[in-house]
This record gives structure tokens, sequence and C-alpha cells, in this order.
């Protein structure tokens, strides 16, 4: 019930890009690449995607990169996780198919367990887990940014 | 941030042994493995797994197979997830390791909705799970049993 390292690795990266102190690059796929220990083809497609759903603005070219396009007061951490994980469905009825499916009962049990899970995520902005954000800046400061990194 | 399939075939399992009429035979993992199409092996193992944790009472040998061990409304849903589940660690914090490990608020936002998840698990037994018993028996009515599959 875990959920999809994509998901977990965008969250990560809105949290890194939140916390950055005024700099004047962008930051790079070959950064968040050093940060989490990630491929470059892993991040390039939840960048892109964070691009698409307008958290992050995006610039091409020599001296692009990317970074927030939305203040983290305003980055729902339930509305992302709903955007970003393949499914929201507890289970996979489809699996064998299901031969309860006309009359399950389980999977309105657990499908009422999943709201109450985003429930408690729509409680909480991006803001709201940067809070201390001098500790997590401590957290990255001995690695090198996009500009030690070209 | 689905079940993963191990502790939803335990569930379907649980169900489906719950809602047998009075029968002589127990059941076999030949009949489970019909049921739900899967590998005996797979099976086999969420069985043995049921049995120690003390939901089927199993027999070996000839005549042998499993049953129900315990009323389902003595059965608790998001118990049996939480002894199923591999894990109820809402992301792995240990992939990357994250940088972000000493001072993230992430994973307890994420903990905090994984505990609003499995309280909803919690208020459900099996036996509300089948309370519609003579829809989910209709479901599986065409289904050869243990007799048959012998």
């Amino acid at each position: 019930m875990q959920l999809t390292q994509y998901t977990d690795f965008s969250l990560r990266t809105l949290v890194y890009l939140a916390i950055q102190p005024e700099r004047e690059t962008l930051c790079r796929i070959a950064e968040i690449t050093e940060v989490f220990g990630l491929s470059s083809n892993h991040v390039s497609k939840f960048i892109h995607h964070l691009g698409k759903l307008g958290y992050l603005q995006t610039v091409r070219g020599k001296n692009g990169g990317f970074k927030l396009a939305v203040k983290p007061v305003d980055i729902n951490i339930g509305k992302v996780v709903r955007q970003l994980e393949n499914t929201l469905q507890p289970i996979d009825c489809g699996l064998g198919p299901c031969v309860f499916l006309p009359a399950c009962k389980l999977k309105g049990a657990l499908g009422e367990a999943v709201n109450a899970y985003l429930a408690v995520l729509d409680k909480y902005s991006l803001d709201d887990i940067i809070t201390n954000k001098s500790d997590l800046r401590a957290c990255i400061a001995t690695i090198p940014t996009v500009v030690e990194l070209l």
C-alpha cells in the first residue's frame, strides 16, 4: 500500500525545489539525479509530468531547466498524489477477474479507506511540509548544485 | 497505493470460506486456485500464512484441507491487512536513501494518512463484508467445488 516510487520522488523533488534559496540558475535534471540517486530517464519523466500539471515552469536550452511555477502554499499534497498515482483503486478487481465483483462489499470498505487516506493529505500543502525549511536546507547543504555539476 | 495481490487474494479467500454453505469436505488449494485463477504455489503461501495467524484450521492428508477457524465476526479487516501487508510504511525512505530523512515532514503526513486508512478498515469485520451472503454465493454457484475437482 505504498505510494509508487514515481509519486514518492515527485514529492521529494517538489520539496527540494520549494526549499531552494534565491538562485540565479534553474534546476536541471542532472541536479535531481544527483540529489536522489535516480537515473536521468526516470527523473525526466516526472519532471515533464509536473510541468504539464503546471507545478513547474520549464525553460529549454543551454541555460534552461525548471523551477516551481506555483507557491508551495498553493500545492496541495492530496491533489498531487491523486494526479500522479497510476490508480486510486484500492485493489485490482480485474485480476482474475474477481468472481465476487457483482456483489463485493470489500471494495466498498477499501474504497472508504482510500478516501480517508486522501482526505488527510488534502489537509496539507507543500508549504506545511517545509515549515522547517532551514533543517531541510541543512540536509542538502553538502550536495553540489547544478552550477558545480556542469 | 494498492494493497498487494497477496493481501487482496487472502481477503478474497476469507470471503470465499466465510460464505460456504454447510459442507462435508474441507476446502483445498485446488479449489482456491480454480476460483481465483491463481497458481497453486501462490495460494499455498497465503493459506499457510492465514493458518499460522489462526484464521484457518488446516488438516493434512488425503481428506485434508482447510476451513475458517474463527467466526467471521471475529476477523477484523484492518488487523488482517496489517498482518499481511509486507510494509505499512507509506514510502520507502531507504530508497536513495532520502537526503531529507533527518528533517522530513512528508513522511509524517503520509503516515497520518495510512493510519486513517487503517482506522476505516478497523471498523469492519469479515462478517460486515458478507452481509449479502446469498448474493455472494450466487457469484460462485457455477464454480465446481473441491469434490468435483478431485
